[in-house]
């Protein structure tokens, strides 16, 4: 039987395993998390309107009927194209006859790493407990400050970046500031806070269409957030933000929603790869001259007709399902004759700004406000895996849709700490830094 | 205007808040977390059953209404009876009035302080993390174990303490085995995993009638847990555990639901404490000469008639409501007359051992089986904070109960990390010392 190796449980990797569901093949899924997690979703938990169980999924129960799947919770470090072999962290090794690299992007902060810790980015759960954290540490501790230029400081988010993410994340934290804090606090008002957008190109949301992009500005604006288009940051202090023109914006928590690179793993190809680290892959999707090493979803640099394909859920889920099922029938036809090319089929795109705002781009359809917002809602549900998160997730957003609540503004650490907060320190985390030997 | 000072945000810090929301007194409310704790339903978390921000309610939040109430997020380190001051860990000082000290209790190891990081208990989220951490990556460790006796230490399961919280893991970690993860797995049974519950007295649940600890131990051992009363832990190591009989029994996941030791702040009062840290307290419960220094909840020896009041939320619930009303009566009333003194209303006791079985100990009437979990049920959604989280854990439940699902399976750390498991290592969690730094 031939051995199928999937590198990552994202929307490639789970997506391929499903396809080979009734293949006559070994399938192992490796990843490092035990759940796979709805990326577009993140930001909300991000901002304390979901849970992290309402997003997530534990892999092994979304492949439970793959009888011919195991999951691995473990890390691949190098790849053996030659030896067609997979080497892991735990010191294992799996060889394969079919390789699925779906290992995703990490955030790029284009060559300055120092500015990770001060500006995190969002792609795992990890990343959205440290950003909610940040998010209303910061109030708590404006809540405490005397100083009126330290408390302003406290109470300036920036978020680098204007797609979606960025667009998402600003809008929800000016809701927070505005409704569900509103009457929470006794020395600051958080309807004062600054929620920015820095964005280096001449518009938001840049993959869309301008006149939608214009009208996710304007409902940014009216939600109290200021969007600098053409601006750059140029440096990043535990305390401001610099921008490319020069100003210093005082800023004690800044979110980094701008470049992606995809995984270090790809290195160990051995093969030539494009300047965010990706794969420029044939027209199958697999690495050149190795017909048997698929490379999925922000992993890949695929070109489609000279436009290369955009790191979205649509785009990986697509080419997942496209490998699967050229590999099922590959092991089962005695002779499958030649593969035929992926294609991706664009439905379209859609961004929330906010309670009962957002953009769709569908086609030749262009439509914002709330019935692209209750699009947007259907769509999301319908891709989340498992009955009971969509059930849950759609009360939760009802519940805070009417109340404007969020159920899960909660300040929590990995392992209980001495003491969560030293309102005065200089420091963004003190007390993890103290918690954490 | 009278300032009264409310150290802790459990059930009694929160109950004193509320009797004194008419009050013409200026509250202020400290607390290290910004969270309210539903302490009983902690173990639902650990166990996987619950989010955590199903049980979970931000202090500010609920206490939003009182507007005489300032909330802060800070710790108290030391009580100065004499200057009637509360210097915090933030460096600032709290002069008051009335002081109501409701700081609560952590485990007790009984001086064996270096099995805490072996056998975590269960108090805060942050510990419900640790422990649902641990169960969860036990199976997954398990699952990529080669040597059998290895592999038979990981799938097995301590819980030393037969009180409430002890039953109440235990059953729920027999459901996980036997129903949760029934199909999840290709390498092993998650059936075969052992659970064992060691307790030193003579009986489960000793603060219960004979009956129902005996229907409750009868209970458990139908779901497969192996009950050991009479049976002292002698030793703890990381790879098992040494009881009384001399047995050693190889296990890698042990659960602290023994002994309990009030908050170390209470020596900083200078009063003679109990063996368990508490202040014995007057018949008012304040501090023995300190009529302005009430002493509630888990950090109360409170003697009622010849018998000291247990560490439950019934007792931290009323004494709340109780100091909360002599504060007021005293700062509104111009002669308020002599303090009434406190009276506990015992309205029963409830455990619940899993999916539709529980013991009811109310009043003369002791019963267990579907009805008493049904009444368990309605019981802790009528107290869970706020309305969001009723309707959400209701429903929950309800999934759960008619899946076996568990909605939260999820193994996540503080901030991301480069590699989350490393099957053969000896250590119980050596990702975590490495994304810890």
């Amino acid at each position: 039987m031939k051995r199928v190796v999937i590198l990552g449980g994202g929307f490639a990797g789970l997506n391929a395993a499903k396809a080979l569901r009734k293949a006559r093949v070994s399938v192992t899924l490796v990843d490092r998390h035990n759940h796979h997690v709805f990326q577009p979703m993140l930001y909300q938990v991000a901002t304390a309107a979901l849970s992290p169980g309402d997003i997530a999924s534990p892999i092994r129960s979304v492949l439970r009927n793959n009888r011919n799947t195991e999951v691995l919770l473990d890390e691949a470090e190098a790849i053996d194209l030659g030896a067609r072999s997979v080497h892991l962290v735990s010191g294992r090794s799996l060889p394969y006859d079919y390789l699925i690299v779906a290992t995703g992007a990490r955030h790029s902060y284009f060559g300055r790493d120092e500015w990770e810790p001060l500006a995190p980015g969002l792609k795992e759960l990890e990343d959205a407990f440290v950003v909610r954290r940040r998010i209303l540490l910061a109030f708590e501790r404006a809540e405490q400050e005397p100083d009126p230029a330290a408390r302003e400081a406290l109470l300036t988010f920036v978020i680098v970046g204007a797609g979606p993410t960025g667009v998402e994340v600003a809008g929800a934290i000016a809701e927070i500031k505005s409704y569900t804090l509103e009457r929470d606090f006794r020395n600051i008002n958080p309807r004062s806070a600054r929620v920015i957008v820095m964005e280096g190109g001449p518009r938001v949301l840049p993959a869309y269409p301008p006149e939608l992009s214009e009208k996710a500005q304007q409902t940014l604006e009216r939600l109290g957030v200021d969007v600098c288009t053409n601006t750059m940051v140029t440096d990043i202090r535990p305390d401001g933000v610099t921008s490319s023109s020069g100003e210093y914006t005082p800023a004690r928590t800044v979110i980094w929603a701008a470049g992606n690179v995809a995984s270090p793993l790809l290195k160990t190809l051995g093969v030539p790869l494009d300047r965010q680290g990706r794969v420029p892959v044939a027209q199958d999707s697999t690495v050149p001259g190795h017909p048997e090493v698929f490379v999925l979803g922000d992993a890949a640099a695929f070109d489609d007709k000279g436009r290369l394909l955009p790191g979205t859920c649509p785009v990986a889920i697509q080419m997942g399902k496209y490998a699967g099922s050229v590999i099922r029938r590959e092991t089962s036809a005695a002779t499958p004759g030649p593969r035929p090319p992926f294609h991706f089929f664009d439905k379209g795109q859609l961004a929330v700004i906010g309670r009962g705002r957002a953009v769709a781009d569908i086609g030749k359809a262009h439509f914002s406000g709330f019935i692209a917002w209750l699009l947007w809602i259907f769509i999301h549900i319908f891709f989340l895996i498992g009955f009971r998160n969509r059930v849950l997730v759609l009360l939760e957003w009802a519940i805070s849709y009417f109340t404007y609540s969020r159920g899960a503004r909660l300040i929590t650490y990995d392992r209980p700490v001495h003491m969560p907060t030293a309102p005065r320190s200089a420091d963004a985390e003190p007390a993890l830094e103290a918690g954490a030997r």
